[in-house]
């Protein structure tokens, strides 16, 4: 009997697609889980496939072609270490493990340097695009050592998903924990851009008044231009669906408690670590957490008044316009904020990571992908050292011409009490990023007053400390 | 030779001005350094005073009355560890180790645990006040063993500080870790204190127009009422400086580049940890990194316009008196995240934290200490159970008359392109939080259609899954 290319281990619903993908392209997988039953359920459902299933890691392991492939699909964290300790023993020099589950990057890198002891190579893979993505195409963030890469880049470039110019969503992000933290900064990426559509939806509703079937036709219409996107895509569905036991719009059935798996919060410690502003992302963050304080907020909404509702002043379509473009130049922050944070953990971690590839795999497969992302892999075509991507002529554009709207949005928020964090936190970030001089010098005051810390001079280098009383 | 109550180990200028505090409410204290020299210079400078100098472990440990009551000065992680291990094998059951070092608190749980294994007791305590704070009264927040903390309380009690009423500004905090994150959250509180204070000034100067005599001015005045506290005061001295050098204003001299130290960070950290909402904190601990990116700032500056300056419309002293409540409204806020993250930790390990009592021992010796502190000690005598501060009738009363102020300097930074990320998010956390529905339902919708992650309904307990397309 031949052996197979490739193997698959963790047969939950992400593996058993990505096996079911990879045979798809005309290869033979080899399947293996820890309990029987899932193999058994996989193998009865799909009899006709070529997945060859596996009762035992060393049989499994057998099955494979040398170098092995292994792809490990396996909860992150405590059972990812114990199944490469399973298969460590009967592995050879050479072969390669592959994770593509949620891994947090630096539990990457030590496996990365754990198993390049043992001569074993090992790919931290970000899997991007759900249960549906992961069988038909997901976006794939791969990092580990390059020559690795090579060995197993033509089965992930088949399965990846395919941008609209044909490209294949794949590419090596670089060593060892790269693919992971990639992988990272998109899930954080995805919070940013879902808070925003939160708020754009909030304003809409409580300061125009919307009815949800408008509010299907307005995201339907921006989904049409430059919002393009899966997830502004599926917000224009929501609108239109139905309960089906009270027959009532469900989005107004669905209690407001925001849940999160934690990559977001990863993303803001992240960034707080490495010194990357990331504020819109990390608002939105808080955001999620605050909504699931819904007790606390029910009984303070009775106690605690806001302002008067005022009716919308000005021609509603035009205050709508603001709105897209408060939520596009809004999200075009967020990503300047994301893209920033990769950039300082390219350097922080030695990667020397390809932000225009990055935003290019982003364009299909996964949840933030859009239309705009293209425009980020333009920017960085023409500047690869552009420091912010509000400093590429499109994007500058952009602020240009939107900021106007973000700030009448923001305001018109403000004035009826509709909370706005991360339209908020943009135009700070905007203004802050864009001020020569900002009121920094006072605080480096106050901390050479009371802690002799010192401070820098405008007029010369060096720290100094003044003798303030 | 009589054998001294305590000892100091670690001759920096903390330790040492400790040292000298404790020595003059009447003790003889027992002082070591690692290298000689130190110990000898503080002799050499104090010969008068009952300090007892050791010159090795032995020695000092042999000078102190049981149970020992040793006081580490030294720098926070390997050289605290590399101590204990030094101490360790010198020392008796019962006696007492005190970590004073700004050690982040899972450091302390952990060295509670390993120390209690070998009978000794160790107490980790926040120190805060800076060198002055240090030498003649700090506010100091100890946790660690009760019994423990009982044989040192009558020493900490003399060397901390007096609030006005007359009360020392150290308390019990709880077990193992509780005081050094009492600390970490104060710290966090100063960084946010820090940041409202310098967005007022950029409103003041950039909006208002007003000069730094001017401000001087509006800061003392502020420093009369409400706002009363040692942030405001020193704010309004260092308007009044001038530099040595250009006889400028040393304000204006003083480079736009705040620095910190990673307290703020890890408050922010903890705080996404703990699932508890701190965003006008984390806001302030980014304003910090992004004004580090001077370079950046300055070229961005010139490619990316904001609005043109609008002269103030309106009387001057109004929106003057705008940002005083702006600032103090904002202030509130910020506590009430601050306060709610000691809750949210309280719970998460079980340390009973007194709100009230954490109020009271900042009145004094530390970076944060107001009057206004009196206010949240006063809320939680009348309520211990209460869930967030703005809840308190006092502070309920703040945001009724004050919440149009902050709505109006929010409103006119924005129109004006003045960054105020913090004053931002704190309205936007005042109007999340009194929202009895947000538009998280929008955000659970968008989870379960790409990712079946379920949602809660509004009309049933449980979790559901809709079938979107």
């Amino acid at each position: 009997m031949g052996k197979q290319a490739i193997g698959v281990v963790g047969l939950a619903v992400m593996g058993r697609n990505l096996a079911l993908n990879i045979e798809s392209r005309s290869h033979a997988v080899s399947v293996y889980n820890r309990s029987r039953a899932k193999t058994d359920e996989l193998i009865a459902e799909f009899p006709d496939r070529k997945l060859v299933p596996a009762f035992t890691l060393e049989e499994f392991v057998d099955s494979l072609e040398k170098p092995r492939r292994i792809l490990m699909m396996v909860k992150a964290g405590e059972p990812t270490d114990a199944t490469i300790a399973s298969l460590k023993p009967l592995l050879e020099k050479g072969d390669i493990l592959i994770d593509g589950g949620n891994t947090p990057f630096t539990d990457t890198i030590r496996r990365n340097q754990e198993l390049a002891k043992a001569g074993l190579h090992f790919i931290g893979t970000g899997v991007s695009g759900g249960e549906e993505g992961a069988l038909k195409g997901p976006s794939i963030m791969p990092g580990g050592p390059r020559d690795a890469y090579d060995l197993v880049a033509p089965i992930l470039t088949e399965i990846a998903a395919k941008a609209p110019d044909g490209e294949p969503c794949v590419a090596y992000m670089g060593p060892d924990g790269a693919g992971h933290f990639v992988k990272m900064v998109h899930n954080g990426i995805e919070y940013g851009d879902m808070q925003l559509i939160a708020e754009s939806y909030a304003v809409l509703k409580q300061v125009v008044g919307l009815s949800n079937e408008e509010l299907g036709k307005v995201y339907t219409e921006w989904n049409q231009g430059e919002l393009d996107s899966y997830l502004i895509e599926i917000t224009s569905k929501i609108f239109g669906k139905k309960d089906d036991e009270t027959g009532k719009d469900l989005v107004d059935v669905i209690l407001d408690r925001a849940a999160q798996k934690g990559t977001g919060k990863w993303t803001s410690q992240n960034a707080l670590d490495l010194g990357a502003p990331l504020p819109l992302i990390t608002e939105a963050v808080f955001a999620r957490v605050l909504s699931s304080l819904k007790t606390q907020r029910v009984a303070a909404s009775k106690v605690l008044e806001g302002p008067q509702a005022r009716p919308l002043e000005g021609a509603k379509d035009a205050f709508i316009e603001s709105v897209r473009r408060a939520l596009y130049f809004s999200k075009v922050i967020s990503y300047a904020q994301g893209f920033a944070q990769l950039r300082a953990a390219s350097e922080e971690y030695n990667w020397d990571l390809d932000y225009g590839t990055i935003a290019k795999i982003f364009r299909a497969g996964c949840i933030i992908r859009a239309r705009f992302l293209q425009k980020i892999t333009d920017a960085y075509s023409k500047d690869k050292a552009l420091a912010n991507l509000l400093l590429d002529p499109y994007f500058r554009d952009i602020a240009k011409n939107y900021q106007a709207a973000l700030r009448e949005v923001v305001v018109a928020a403000v004035n009826a009490g509709v909370p706005v964090p991360a339209f908020a936190s943009a135009i700070a970030y905007f203004d802050a990023y864009r001020s020569e001089r900002l009121p920094a010098n006072l605080v480096q005051a106050q901390r050479d007053f009371f802690g002799a810390h010192t401070f820098e001079r405008i007029d010369k280098p060096g720290s100094f400390h003044a003798q303030w009383s």
